[in-house]
């Protein structure tokens, strides 16, 4: 199923190998002011810098687009769009073919499509993928702007280090323009010295990322089964290798008391708010106007040059496995932008759903 | 949005005050052998117990079958089952009707359905309604008894209080019997005593749950967006309280190294398996064979007896308010049913889009 | 699958003769001034009259509301609702079950359910589930009611009889009171002295029922796979016994030429208006302003106390069958209110994907 | 809503004059063998003839493949296909644009997207964004021929010229053969006659196509709201023109008793079998195991050259237009492969519910 949302529909093509990455974005009004050069742009963000995380894949990425825009608006119909795949090496890959690579979706693809699937260069499961996801993106973010909605995510932990806590300003503004997408300076210096010495070792580094949406009006959600926490998990959890999602307090609300949990309500200008927000804008799977505030842990990555147990499945037999290729020591932050991407579709979505968008954008 | 699920589809309906709690179950085959009396086994397991957690409000539950099964069979027809309430008192309730209560749903409801919710005693918010997800649940684990699939979840922590890791056997047996669903005897009398410690000062407490699903064949799964991860923490989220769900080391593996988290393949009898399961038995949003292992963060409960700053929306003006009525002082042992009822719906789901379950069962 | 619509989602349940016949209506926004007993005339509508085409089943049909109402409004959560089955006699169907009845999905179930479908009465292909959509209907024409859209429908033709065009008025005031849905006096005497003549020869009659909806806004429909007018006919389809539908002229346009098939535009007070409405007030899927026109051909019943050529599948040779049991010898009027309860729910359905209705009513 | 299909899902993308037409699939097991040239010649089938009824529009289509095959399989990601725009014109279109054409979308999208649609050529209510369909079709009728279901449809009505009964062996070999796709030469020759005369006098025909689908397994449909009746009329009425859909005798059924319209089950070989197909192959949503006959009226083009009375939007007043441009004076022949792949994309999607094609082709 490469198909998400309900009235914001995005679905998803492409493999990492293949001659591109998609996606048409299904259900988007029309009348929004959009030009090829905004997708361009958050695109280009998801981009592999030029610090000790990056893999040495270099694509051009530029944004075609195939239908949906004219004359710099969205026309009501789906807009595809794609980016070609240009780097491609294919010979680390075909190597070890047979062997599957532990941490990776070799194992399950095989069952799943028997062999058949594109496997090169992780194929659907590639990190590529999620070029797709940022274009789409775009799109709802350009939507979302409409109402006065702004999402940005930062690294708030990579190999155990910790960030700082950081204002919303500073997520936009120091996070955005750190090669680890994190705000705290300090921090992403030890990060990025950690994840130089572990790369040197031929390992890799996860991390957490933290998702704001700001101006996020009271109202949306679907409960029981639609609610927007929900939604967002399942949104989160089709980027490769996120393996938990928590709003805002998490894991951390089960240790605490209802006392300390509880957002106590007041009023602020005659709006009102919570004091708070352990409950990261989300009460009953309905946004309460506060920020929605979302955690997802991001493992290693699973491409390793150290050796490792596997199995030969040629052979059907035990064997080990040095996984060679241009991997990311640590993909957590190109993960930011996409963390931001699906935040912004599910989110997008859900205010199409509560019909606060207005069939025409004008 | 009151249905979940893309095959084995579940529809809620009912609010905690109102007539019933019940649940549609469709697209379930025919032909699976079920008796009123299982469903209703599974329903008791959520009663409230008598320990120091548990609610004062009692209800039978005794489960009506509307229509579905016949002669102890499903027939393949829609299956609507439901609870009658009986022990409602509506007291506390309606003189708090316009103080928002802290960590519920009130605000947020009100935002959304403008005042014409049927607020008392949380409405479609309460925990209540979870009777229907275990019903529905109970057809779930009885199809999926059919392709060996066991589901068990257990109390992993409360208040901070940590249990042993357990075996699948022993979350079956001793958790099963365990009052607070531990299966680690000496941390739940510690958690026992600080439910009720805690409880007496009028406070909650929240803790983890972790659920195990085991026999699940491997290739279940539709990656990039229904990946069995993002669903099944769809479905998690859906029930009240939750606030995060993580898979396998989740969130802890965000600290590994990519060489401590990639789980190695190996042959067990001809058949690979992994040796290790920090993916919590998913790669790539596919089952691989291993157990499913799931966490959830349940937040402490809301309803608590200590004074808290909140808002009088009637009068527009701050107050403060103590909730009364009768509440679990830590909902997490009665959710560990529910958390075991919606993952069965979840995988059940999966299990019918893979095509491994028979159009009749015989 | 039983449920339909996107928005406005209605589930399905309950068989001919299990305990009841119900559905779940999702979606509704809150604050809609309804109640039971305007649920409960639109059932009363759908009862057998008095006349020839009338089955001798009789049954009360009090509707019981489970969930969604309180206080003479919708409160945004399910409405769940149902009717009994009471008069219930089986004695019939028992003696013909394994002898597949011709025109009924004997067969069909059988292949998909494997025998366990509960057969008596047709089970779930009786036309007495249309109870369930007919409750549904009574929902989604109240919630219309506030956009000023209402429905209509009535009997065009029975056994080849024809019926004189009618007006909207007189559709709702001299169809509504005929025994037979039918505008023309003239053509349902007709139309009865046929099904009485027909019916003593224990054979049945089939027929054309029409529906419109006036006050349909412009603009409802998602093309191109979601036309109001695909959704509508599969919305339709769903009533038993139906096995065509067209808009406007339909059939009839595909022997005309475009010069008199096209609807010319016109302004009639300041509004764009066509001048025909061969296009039964669809153009590429979406509602022109005009009334939307749908026609539906229903089958005869396949009930007939004739002797019909059949296999018997328990001894698996060919047999013969009459099939007796109380069967309405012509069900086209009783579709009629079942016509109307489709069209609302599927016309419904778009106002919310247009976000032409608030979010609460008020 | 540009997506149909619940597990074989088709997203159509594109627009009549923009950069191309394109449509992705998913959902299509992986080990299907299908190559390009296999999609390229269905949809050279859907190309314009030379005959009377054809456009001076001439597209290469040439597909192209964006991504889900390799090496002559599926690989069971998303199929991303496409065919790029090249001989287009815009000269006539704008010329009209204030202009409302009768019979077509101009207004109702003007409605929807607020001038913002790209209505060169009709845009996305152009017949050319079948393009999509058929290549659409073209995989979901290799993915049926491993189950030994054959599609093929043919015209049996244009301008009120009926064909003569074909079987379903003439309408493979001799519609397919010929230029209006109908299989009663004569007929044909007299259809083509009264197209050319229409024509010149710058009008247009309709007709009424029909489309068979032979060795379709009995079980198929999933009731109440998704038999395959009512989900084969939403996707053939995507079809651009077309107004109506019935099945088997469908209206004609209206007109029988019951004892005329009943198809008697006999024994044949062994298996259940009808000896008439009045059902047209559909009792009660589900398949019978006899061809799935469909019908589906096509209005005659609404592009044509005679003066028609409309409105000026710009100016808002009454006005007179002709439609000049390149069109089909009648559009059925070329419409007879859509039927084909919206047929096939649909009982493709069945198969895959009813769990009969395995997860991995072989």
């Amino acid at each position: 199923m490469n198909s998400i949302g309900k009235l914001f529909i995005v679905t998803s093509f492409g493999e990492s190998h293949g001659p591109c990455v998609g996606v048409v974005v299904d259900g988007c009004p029309a009348g929004l002011p959009l030009t090829r050069a905004e997708i361009q742009r958050e695109v280009d963000r998801r981009k592999p810098g030029e610090g000790a995380a990056a893999t040495a894949r270099r694509e051009k990425d530029e944004v075609e687009v195939l239908s949906g825009l004219r004359d710099g608006h969205t026309t009501g119909a789906p807009i595809a769009l794609l980016v070609r795949n240009e780097d491609v090496d294919d010979r680390d890959y075909d190597r070890i073919r047979s062997l599957l690579r532990p941490g990776h979706a070799d194992y399950t693809a095989l069952v799943k499509y028997g062999g058949f699937a594109d496997g090169r260069g992780g194929g659907r499961f590639s990190g590529r993928i999620t070029a797709g996801f940022v274009m789409a993106g775009a799109v709802a973010r350009k939507l979302l702007a409409t109402l006065g909605v702004e999402i940005a995510a930062h690294t708030v932990e990579i190999g155990g280090i910790e960030a700082k806590a950081a204002s919303f300003e500073d997520i936009k503004t120091r996070a955005a323009q750190d090669p680890l997408r994190c705000a705290d300076a300090a921090a992403s210096k030890k990060m990025s010295d950690l994840i130089a010495k572990v790369k040197a070792e031929g390992d890799s580094l996860g991390g957490v990322i933290e998702g704001v949406a700001a101006g996020v009006p009271a109202g949306l959600g679907e409960p029981v089964f639609a609610g927007l926490d929900g939604e967002l998990a399942r949104a989160l959890l089709a980027i490769p290798a996120v393996k938990g999602v928590a709003f805002g307090a998490g894991f951390a609300a089960a240790r605490m008391k209802g006392s300390e949990n509880n957002d106590p309500f007041a009023l602020k200008n005659g709006k009102i708010i919570t004091t708070g927000n352990n409950a990261g804008g989300i009460l009953g799977g309905i946004t309460d106007g506060m920020p929605v505030v979302v955690r997802v842990a991001v493992k290693p990555t699973a491409s390793i040059a150290i050796e490792q147990a596997t199995v030969d499945v040629a052979k059907m037999t035990e064997a080990t496995i040095k996984v060679g290729g241009r991997h990311d020591a640590c993909i957590v932050p190109r993960a930011v932008p996409v963390v931001e991407a699906m935040m912004a579709v599910t989110i997008g979505d859900f205010a199409l759903r509560a019909g606060i968008v207005p069939r025409v954008i004008k």
